[in-house]
């Protein structure tokens, strides 16, 4: 038999995510978690990204609590989180008492394998939480977010990965958010790391333009050890490649492939029902999303886009900022067009257009781009666009993280007794409004002043039993 | 630069048969057919498959119209069909005065590429019209129906192609109807069969079970000469590989790709908008199928299982019936599970399943299949299950169609001036019911006792506009 291949099974954070809006709930996922456990996934993702967020904004539910409970049913597996570096699971960076606090917290209540990234590939975001994981005893991934630009050269990300190795990471992951990596790159990027890196490649693809299996399979080719994959009623379209698809042609090609086709099976037969729970948040995406192809910009932020020139009534003047973006995106140094710089470059080059002269408007995001204050961009940027930007100010070089102070102490005496544990605090620090609502909403249902279940809830249940309030 | 490749689009058939029951307008294809006729396509194939019934039961439209508002449109194109050999765009077998007419009239009203198959790979079945077409001096592919069993091994493929290279066919097409094609053996399918036969190979794939691209790229590598896309909002899912995608991928790779991006980049526009008008026929195919990997049961085949079973209120029989299929497919020699043996198996599993006896109750379907009607099965039929079935009666052994008596006079006479050309005559040879009823329509319309618009075309604006009729 030949090399073993191993498989990260993504259905429970990554796949939701890109399907409908991250909205799958814990009890969704309980009855199917130790079937998932067997499936012989080399680990499964099940928190961190957006999940957390949405947990506490939209669920009604504790992170942390179905942490816990995945814990417990899946007790023979590897549980994986991805971790915005810095930004943890928020949004904006958090200081490095709250980094440490959190990941330990993460670590202890049973994640196995932290997928660590930053959005521009400023390791500087990631060395804290690389750290502490580490110290912890976990698998860290070192993941690259991957762009095609023309410094984004395979140098680039060679060099990338070998600080990622000194930094001590165990595995090095592409993470191909924005569909971007053809089968082509992929052979030769991964067969360069292998080479010159020598630390296991994971290979994590969107399918949204439609090279995410080919370029597994030439991943898969030169060399890459692990790859993401998604259960078949959850797989394809803006989510991911296969799993009973990928175990299915590898084992073709006689690759050793560990996973159990009657696990999957009862997979698919669970999350082909779930899906249909979230109708109302899917996206119905149909077809391929080409465009990244030609202009690199995603689905997500092409509608952005588009709602924004509508709302200014300027829609005829979509063309001309579709040929800004890649103008601002290289006045900027070439960020990856995902969040937040999708937004910052989206926006500016709208401004950019509708102003009339080029960066006579300016975001605050803009500015604090230009400051440094996300990181280093991949290439400097353009020494006019910072003297317009910022005037007389300069921006900072140090990691931006080491101007903040820490946070920690200071939300645990705000939020006081709202907070149960250690683990309340760090939701608190990370979005201090929503988690605070949720936290009050809890006391409420406790007393039994609002009934256990959630609006959200309340609202599906409605509909679904055709409760609606009838006009008297 | 590297090998030439060549692509033909599928756009105007295979991809809204696939996607939306076959019901794209011509009034859709003809502000874009300019475009598509110089994007750089080897062939475009429009015509043929279930296009011909769609047209007159549904549309009100004449197919022969179609074609030749297309030819006249696109100029520089080479026009392809699908024609499934004696059985031409209908579902029975016709004789030959009728095939030899239609393909002379198919050739003459401007089809350049023939693409010819039988579901049973049985080439007695296609041998009149590869003939015609070549006296026509048209392009002929032979097609083989792929699929997956014991007896097809890639010698029996090799085999076919040889006999269809001995008919004279240009080119040999992997006809991959039901998503079966693992990259594995797409490459070593197309490494053989150029290596054996020597003609120029044509892959046509469905993304349904996530292995259309991953083969079209191995079979490349292996030597594949074209291969069929269908643009990005009409790819992927039920349909095809996207053009966007694999001309971005194989450019990616070094081969000479003759495809025009901004033309593509214009179709991608226009089809995204039509595929919004048919919305209600949407097949609404979420993720992957994984199922056709496991049990070769294609979606559609699966849906119908399912039905029977409800009716019949044995819903909880499927585990039975699953198990039971490939015992049927067994017996009956392994037929390619399309229509119409996809229809013939199930139903015959579903009785054996629920009569309690096996072949105790037979549909004539089956019966038809076993006395040899439908061609010569991949394998031959089991002695026991032959004398079950049919008793004291013979098998034919001869070619079907040399049972048929012609029909074309006959046809005219009946049809009388109703058909106002002999295209209208061969309509109404395939479908009488639906060509006659057609027929009638038009001239009612012509006599202004109708209006103008079809029925189909009235339901569609007056959803569009909402003019659904109020309560009084
Ligand atoms: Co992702
Ligand atoms: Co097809």
């Amino acid at each position: 038999m030949g090399r073993k291949l191993q498989f990260t099974d993504v259905t429970l954070r990554d796949a939701h995510q890109s399907l409908f809006a991250t909205r799958m709930k814990t009890k969704d996922m309980i009855d199917i978690a130790p079937v998932i456990d067997k499936a012989g996934f080399w680990s499964v993702e099940m928190w961190g990204g957006a999940t957390f967020d949405a947990c506490l904004r939209f669920l009604r539910e504790d992170p942390w609590e179905r942490l816990k409970i995945l814990r417990k049913l899946m007790p023979n597996s590897k549980l994986q989180m991805l971790l915005r570096g810095q930004n943890l699971v928020g949004y904006r960076h958090y200081p490095d008492d709250v980094v440490k606090a959190f990941v330990r917290k993460a670590a202890e209540n049973g994640i196995d394998v932290f997928r660590v990234f930053d959005a521009l590939n400023d390791l500087r975001n990631v060395e804290v939480a690389v750290e502490t994981a580490k110290e912890c005893g976990k698998i860290v991934e070192g993941a690259i977010s991957y762009t095609v630009s023309p410094v984004h050269t395979e140098d680039l990300y060679i060099e990338l990965a070998l600080q990622y190795k000194e930094m001590g990471v165990d595995i090095i992951t592409i993470k191909d958010m924005a569909s971007l990596l053809s089968p082509e790159r992929a052979y030769s990027l991964v067969k360069a790391l292998k080479e010159e890196v020598g630390l296991p490649v994971h290979i994590h693809t969107h399918c949204t333009s439609g090279m995410a299996e080919m370029a597994q399979l030439k991943a898969v080719e030169a060399g890459a050890d692990i790859m993401d994959v998604a259960i078949s009623p959850l797989a394809s379209d803006t989510s991911h490649p296969c799993a009973e698809t990928m175990a299915f042609v590898f084992k073709g090609f006689g690759y050793d492939v560990p996973l159990d086709k009657d696990a999957l099976s009862k997979m698919a037969k669970h999350f082909k029902e779930v899906r249909k729970h979230y109708k109302k948040y899917d996206m119905d995406f149909k077809g391929v999303d080409a465009g990244v192809l030609e202009h690199q910009i995603p689905g997500g932020m092409m509608s952005n886009l588009v709602n924004q020139l509508k709302e200014q009534g300027a829609l005829d003047k979509l063309d001309e900022v579709l040929k800004e973006i890649p103008r601002v995106r290289e006045d900027l140094g070439y960020p990856p067009l995902v969040t937040p710089t999708s937004q910052i470059v989206g926006t500016q080059a709208v401004l950019n257009v509708l102003s009339g002269e080029r960066y006579k408007m300016i975001t605050q995001e803009t500015k604090n781009y230009v400051k440094g204050l996300y990181g280093k961009p991949p290439a400097p940027i353009k020494e006019e666009i910072i003297k317009k930007i910022l005037g007389e100010e300069q921006p900072i070089t140090c990691r931006p993280a080491d101007l903040l102070e820490p946070e920690l102490e200071q939300r645990r005496k705000e939020i006081g007794d709202l907070a149960r544990s250690e683990e309340d605090v760090l939701s608190y620090c990370i979005f201090p409004q929503v988690a605070k609502e949720f936290f009050e909403w809890r006391e409420k249902v406790e007393k039994g002043e609002i009934p256990a279940i959630s609006e959200e809830d309340l609202a599906d249940t409605m509909e679904e039993e055709n409760l609606c309030p009838q006009p008297l």
